[in-house]
């Protein structure tokens, strides 16, 4: 009991530290992408001794599985902090794309990483199925919202939500794969008039009066 | 020069034998996942030697890039198989649905594996994506006939292609991350409103009169 303790306090736990471990590797993901990412270097743009990594992580693969943990969290604090703005749930939806395809863009090289490496197994299950699913249940209640209130057709909310996602994640890859093959604005047309239109013609729908 | 010849003669490479190992190797991951699989239990149900395996794979990585290779192959195979019945565009594109359904069902062991696994690099780039390339590519045209005719609004085909693709191996992938959480059926449901309609409600689609 003492022992624990005391081993506790030998690691000062210290949240700033930890955080400022993640942005640095973070950064340096951003810039070299995962793979290439050397202690050294961690420690020095964190300002800390390589030592002291080892007292927050358990090596370079928890430091993944967090750092995946943390990218969730900063994607659905910007989910969040958008559906704060006022808008139908369209335009909400809109919005939260923005911000999926900002996020991405800004964090190329890890989210290229995470796509192709991110099928890890962990405690929560596998890694990148555990960051896919927080992201639909996340988007599920929106979902719901539209079609309560008529926007969105009445449709499985939960997988609406998970093709959703699935879907922006496999065109985001496909983007970053090969950057120059195709703009942003280009996926963002696309995505708007599919998501929202699918891809029978607005006439027929119009006309064949199914519902 | 005589030497490459006398050394081609050895490895006697036959397609029938080849085509055997690959069979029963897939009969191996359909039954137990591709980790498990052991060289002498595949050697034993190819009806070969062991050694006799090395005259065609260099190993069991590239054992699995063939497997690849060969399950996008018959894939393909299926669809176009489906595209030969008669049909509109429409009815066409479902029943491609329903045999990639069909496929990922049969082969469910073998579709996690490559869904987890397949990002390795390979001389024609990461596998994964390559084997989801090649599924778009041979989409496309079916979704630019479609425009062409009308049943398919105009939009980017090589995007929806991909979308298409995208986000039918997300669906797959968590039916069968949990099986019995929902049934093939709903899926299907669900595929056929979302990919035709997308999210907007069919009257408002009618009523709006945007294109």
């Amino acid at each position: 009991m003492k022992k624990q303790r005391k081993r506790r306090k030998l690691q000062t736990p210290s949240d700033d530290v930890r955080n400022r471990i993640l942005d640095a590797a973070a950064e340096l993901v951003a810039e070299g992408g995962f793979p290439a990412l050397r202690m050294d270097d961690l420690a020095r743009r964190a300002g800390i001794a390589v030592g002291t990594f080892y007292l927050y992580f358990e090596g370079k693969d928890d430091l993944f599985v967090q750092l995946v943990i943390g990218y969730t969290d900063r994607l659905l604090e910007r989910f969040h902090e958008a559906d704060l703005q006022d808008g139908t749930v369209t335009e909400r939806l809109a919005r939260r794309f923005d911000r999926y395809l900002d996020f991405v863009d800004e964090n190329r090289a890890g989210f290229l990483y995470f796509r192709d490496s991110g099928a890890v197994d962990t405690t929560g299950g596998r890694l990148s199925a555990w960051a896919l699913k927080v992201h639909a249940a996340d988007t599920q209640p929106l979902l719901e919202e539209g079609m309560a209130t008529g926007e969105i057709r009445e449709q499985d909310a939960e997988l609406l939500a998970h093709a959703v996602v699935g879907l922006l994640q496999h065109i985001v890859g496909v983007w970053l794969d090969d950057p120059d093959s195709m703009s942003r604005d280009r996926i963002r047309r696309f995505l708007d008039g599919f998501i929202a239109f699918g891809m029978q013609p607005r006439s027929r729908t119009a006309g064949d009066g199914r519902r």
